[in-house]
């Protein structure tokens, strides 16, 4: 059961969204800008990986578990790199420039003042740009929060992982990511 | 100097958003939302406390004194009461609910699995509402990104307590507090 009187059976954020909608409003925005804006050079399938990453280092299984879904709809045939980067991103094929930036993501879920120059100068080597890296590190500072937000009241958090899978294929047709619906 | 290149002498997270202004916006909005919203039971000097008391558990220099500031500000003839409680709560002269707020809020700077029903029972047993809850939890979460995102940047940080004071008081005049200006 959640911490406060949030609607019954609507998992995660979706249900505290329900509960303070002036907060959710921005709160989806800002997933929306980092996750789906079109602009970057880091792809949609890359970006969720990074939330999914920091929100497994978080021990958040609801955050995890749905931008684990997320990911892996969007990397197509490549999508059992995700469970790879989930469980050792050092072994996973994918490359050097977005394991630079995983490093980069684990640094920020343990501080801010984790991240050092050599971590930002290792991934400037392998071609990550200014806003490559401070993207990473929003997305990374960002899941810090969500994760704390839905643990932090307890809410609703479905087990199977067919769960996820549904809302994600659904939510890709009607192009609903991050909207409050 | 920051990991990226960012306008220079900006402080904090000031400088980021001029950098990446489409996230920025959401940003602002979500602490203004949580901060200044009109409709809150916590004072705005309360909710400025608890933002820099988490700021303060996360070493992030900035967020901890501009917003020690502001509540100093905002607390008036009580504002004594800011350094005490980052100091140590437990002994500020402040409500019980306001100290079972900010044990809640401590134990989201941990994780948000560390909040556990024991936590929000004496909340409620002060006087706490869901709503008093809830807003606990996400401005604890919000500063958890703030400080990585400000912090994981590097970003400015001025650190003369003056230079903090002057911005809360311009701030203050113009009722700028959180706009991009």
């Amino acid at each position: 059961m959640a911490h406060i009187q949030v609607p019954e059976g609507v998992p995660g954020i979706r249900s505290l969204v329900m509960f303070r909608p002036e907060s959710g409003k921005p709160l989806y925005e800002l997933a929306q800008v980092l996750l789906r804006g079109g602009d970057s050079t880091l792809s949609e399938a890359e970006r969720e990986l990074i939330a999914a990453y920091v929100s497994s280092r978080n021990e958040c299984m609801f955050c995890m578990s749905s931008h684990a879904a997320a990911s892996r709809y969007l990397f197509q045939d490549r999508k059992q790199v995700v469970d790879i980067v989930l469980e050792d991103y050092q072994s996973a094929e994918i490359s050097d420039k977005l394991k630079s930036l995983l490093n980069i993501a684990g640094k920020v879920q343990i501080s801010g003042k984790s991240v050092n120059e050599n971590d930002v100068a290792d991934a400037r080597k392998h071609g990550a740009t200014d806003r490559e890296i401070h993207d990473t590190v929003l997305i990374a500072a960002t899941f810090c929060m969500f994760n704390r937000y839905v643990d932090g009241l307890a809410s609703f958090t479905p087990t199977d992982p067919k769960a996820y899978e549904k809302w994600v294929n659904a939510w890709a047709k009607r192009d609903m990511f991050y909207r409050n619906s």
